[in-house]
């Protein structure tokens, strides 16, 4: 099977986010390919962002690069320095530890789909724009610690 | 540059094949992307094959998961098992350890482009097809170990 049916892997909106920060990512739909096919080097996960979706709230990792791998629609990548269309074939990479977070939105009328590779968050991960932070090994918390 | 500006990518056809065996390569241009946007979690390429070109000779690594991503054209993966033809989107999945040779062919009249994700080969890669291996820190050698 090195060839992936796509459609044969469930497809799930689930999210770690606590209910007020959820609502950007219920229409991001997405399958994680690395445990349906059998590899551990790294994960990565096909996405779709229906219309007003967003991959994330906008974030970044201490410990783990990513990149993303545009495949078809649009998506605006927003991060500290502004913002930059992202069609089908581009490529945005983001190296651990630079703190400058990044999120793609979807703010076109057409689904956008894109690949994600990184490996498993196993360091902070910092949310420049909303009181959470990913704590290592703690999930997620407000910035001071507390739960929500 | 979050964005990669792939054009300012030094694209290159070099191949540490001996020259038996490099024809297949020949026209096979690809930008290492990972040194290019400093990461190094895993391995990345942009790679284009010319009609007529291949991924590599057909192989499988010991050690190291990789996996592709179609961007444009057609390719026809080749495997033990029998030809896929891989499209844009199309993702195929090649786990460590499987003693499964795969290579992707250009057999069309227009280029094929993909991503192919890796770490660094550092174990044992097998060529099911020629008199070729690559042991694990001195390189490619014939599979009784002498030299090329």
């Amino acid at each position: 099977m090195p060839k992936l049916d796509l459609d044969a892997i469930p497809q799930v909106n689930t999210t770690g986010y606590p209910p007020e920060y959820a609502g950007v990512v219920k229409d991001r739909w997405y399958r994680r390919l690395a445990p349906a096919s059998g590899i551990s080097d790294f994960g990565f996960t096909h996405a779709t962002l229906k219309p007003g979706a967003w991959s994330a709230q906008r974030h970044w990792h201490e410990g783990e690069d990513e990149f993303v791998v545009m495949l078809s629609g649009e998506a605006v990548l927003v991060e500290d320095g502004g913002e930059t269309l992202l069609r089908p074939g581009d490529i945005a990479v983001f190296p651990k530890g630079v703190a400058n977070g990044h999120v793609l939105q979807n703010r076109g009328d057409a689904d956008c789909v894109f690949i994600a590779v990184g490996r498993p968050a196993a360091s902070d991960c910092h949310y420049p724009d909303i009181d959470m932070h990913l704590f290592d090994g703690t999930g997620f918390r407000r910035k001071d610690g507390s739960g929500f």
